[in-house]
């Protein structure tokens, strides 16, 4: 079934009609991918897509790049309109938004670049983010993008059991990020976004780059990784320990599953997104370990690897049928190691499901 | 010789005072790289580096990467700000920069979603592009950054002749392009950038993505294509025949090389950057070639693929040695075929020099 961008598109125009807005400008980004199924190069010459309440959309391009565009497929979605190199594309999408609009969106991932000559052509404007359209859109996913995301979560599992399948114990960090870059390709997706993997103490740095150091005996080893297939996102972490663990590493391990289950326990439709990290967060306090969880609780996961909606304080945002998440506690002794477990869940018509499915419970591993 | 970060934000602070600017704050990119060695993930949570005239700079990372930043040397050269999670960290950028700042840079890449926080939360600033330091202080590469970009184009060219020694008949042009991308990798690069294969009719949009068609005999092939090393960028384009080459196009080939040499010719120190898009239109319009040539004769190129200075009409910036930039001319016949070859150049102190050495001769291959 092909992607439905022409009712997005119709949704995007409505809400942003029904927010306010006179135009969302939109730049090559997973919003850009999302309405109108483009995803030309990132690069500094401006391509946008127009979307305003009640009108055609309008795709402004570099001339050398309106081929690429049409062979997309844009023309049959929106009104394209190529610019030439000695050209200003400011003035023209300030021709397409009109000198008089007063409230303009632009995607969150635009270029400082870009924005700045936007507002400086459109000075009676109030510009915004384009969240509260696109990331409200986004947020919640249809079957078939449910279906790809529970795909990429399949892949990401598959990885991560084949590679524990492999010694670790004296390999470095990067040859073991390597391997799982090599499995996560191996099971079928289409390009690896990141792999974390923290060994002894850098297991406490959560967005640890792994270095050469090598995994020793009687280490935990922190492994958070996922991978892109037809767009959409995995992104899985489980702990394990090489051997017998740090004394303390089993319970901390046992304190996280907790908070993860009973955060997973905390959703359902119209549960604002807060209630479920202070559900995690509660159950890691309690234990005595509330100083040392160093991050939220989770974020939204779809084209892109983190967006809309974060599972943090402060945002009452209801959770919704569809959404898909991050659910992932974790604890962090600098200096010795680190425990996170994650999984991808679906927000359903009354509860929550997992996507990921690798097992919870702390493997010890060689 | 490591790379000499300290002196860079020097350079950065002092062209920040001499311009007029209270502060230049730096996100993740390029420039971050450029300046102080740190390419943390690409991720929504506001990571910036404040510079800031006769001041000691200021990275303001999120606290779950601070390890990350500070294994990375950061602490080194910058004061280090973590925030945590339900903290706003654009009100700790705004406490490092000043209430009283009234004209603050940001790189060009900023993330719209943190220009917007920063204007509101800095409503008395005037805004304005870093590139006025970042982009000039860039594109004079020093002797380190020039034998990274010679090399990045030695593996290129490299790519290009193995590839060669393959058919490329009933091929297609995503097998093709794969196959490149795996001899860039070979080759030496760290990282593929970009493969443009366009076959035929395909040739005709310079930046084609490659798609299931078959290259057959007798058409034009448009290669383009680039790779990393040790963070620095490689573009070629080189346009074969596959057989006997349609009609028009070897004499197509020898106006678009005319051009390219003619732009070489008039490339030395203090002359304008337009001043050699010129030279190669002026070779393409007398051949009666002008509108086919859809596209500016170059871009700069360095840690990033398209940077400053960009060789375009109205662009008026004196050209200096070390200055690094693509020649690349190009026709294109709607419909029938393309023709773009495109070297990375150097100024010297009297001249350019090429960093490309494969050959410009138009190849018949099989």
């Amino acid at each position: 079934m092909p992607t439905d961008h022409r009712s997005r598109l119709a949704r995007a125009a409505e809400t942003a009609g029904s927010t306010g807005l006179d135009a969302v400008i939109v730049t090559p980004s997973a919003d850009l991918i999302y309405l109108a199924g483009y995803d030309p190069p990132l690069l500094p010459r401006l391509t946008c897509l127009i979307v305003r309440p009640g009108r055609d959309p309008v795709l402004v391009v570099p001339r050398l790049e309106a081929r690429l565009a049409t062979d997309a497929g844009i023309d049959e979605l929106a009104e394209v309109r190529a610019w030439q190199e000695t050209e200003d594309p400011y003035a023209l999408v300030r021709a397409v938004v009109g000198e008089e609009a007063s409230r303009v969106a632009c995607s969150h991932r635009m270029w400082a670049v870009h924005l700045l000559r936007l507002q400086a052509l459109l000075p009676e404007a109030g510009f915004v983010g384009a969240e509260g359209v696109m990331g409200r859109l986004r947020s919640i996913k249809d079957a078939q993008e449910l279906d790809l995301l529970k795909r990429a979560a399949r892949y990401a599992d598959e990885a991560l059991g084949r590679l524990l399948q492999t010694r670790l114990e004296t390999r470095t960090e990067r040859d073991v990020a390597r391997a799982l870059g090599t499995l996560l390709l191996e099971t079928g997706n289409d390009e690896v976004t990141f792999t974390i993997v923290g060994s002894g103490p850098n297991g406490a740095s959560p967005h640890h780059e792994p270095t050469s150091r090598e995994i020793l005996f009687g280490e935990g080893v922190v492994m958070d990784f996922g991978g892109r297939t037809d767009g959409y996102c995995s992104d899985v972490t489980r702990t394990v320990a090489v051997g017998q663990p740090p004394s303390e590493l089993p319970r901390v391990h046992e304190v996280v599953l907790e908070a993860q289950e009973e955060a997973l326990r905390t959703i359902a439709p119209d549960v604002p997104a807060q209630e479920v990290d202070r559900a995690a967060r509660r159950v890691i306090e309690r234990a005595g370990y509330g100083d040392l969880f160093v991050h939220r609780t989770g974020h939204g996961i779809g084209l892109e690897e983190h967006e809309w909606p974060y599972i943090v304080e402060g945002n009452d945002e209801p959770l919704r049928p569809g959404m898909c998440f991050s659910i992932e506690p974790g604890i962090y002794l600098p200096g010795e190691f680190g425990v996170r477990i994650e999984d991808i869940v679906t927000v359903t018509g009354t509860g929550a499901q997992r996507l990921n499915h690798a097992t919870r419970e702390l493997q010890v591993v060689r």
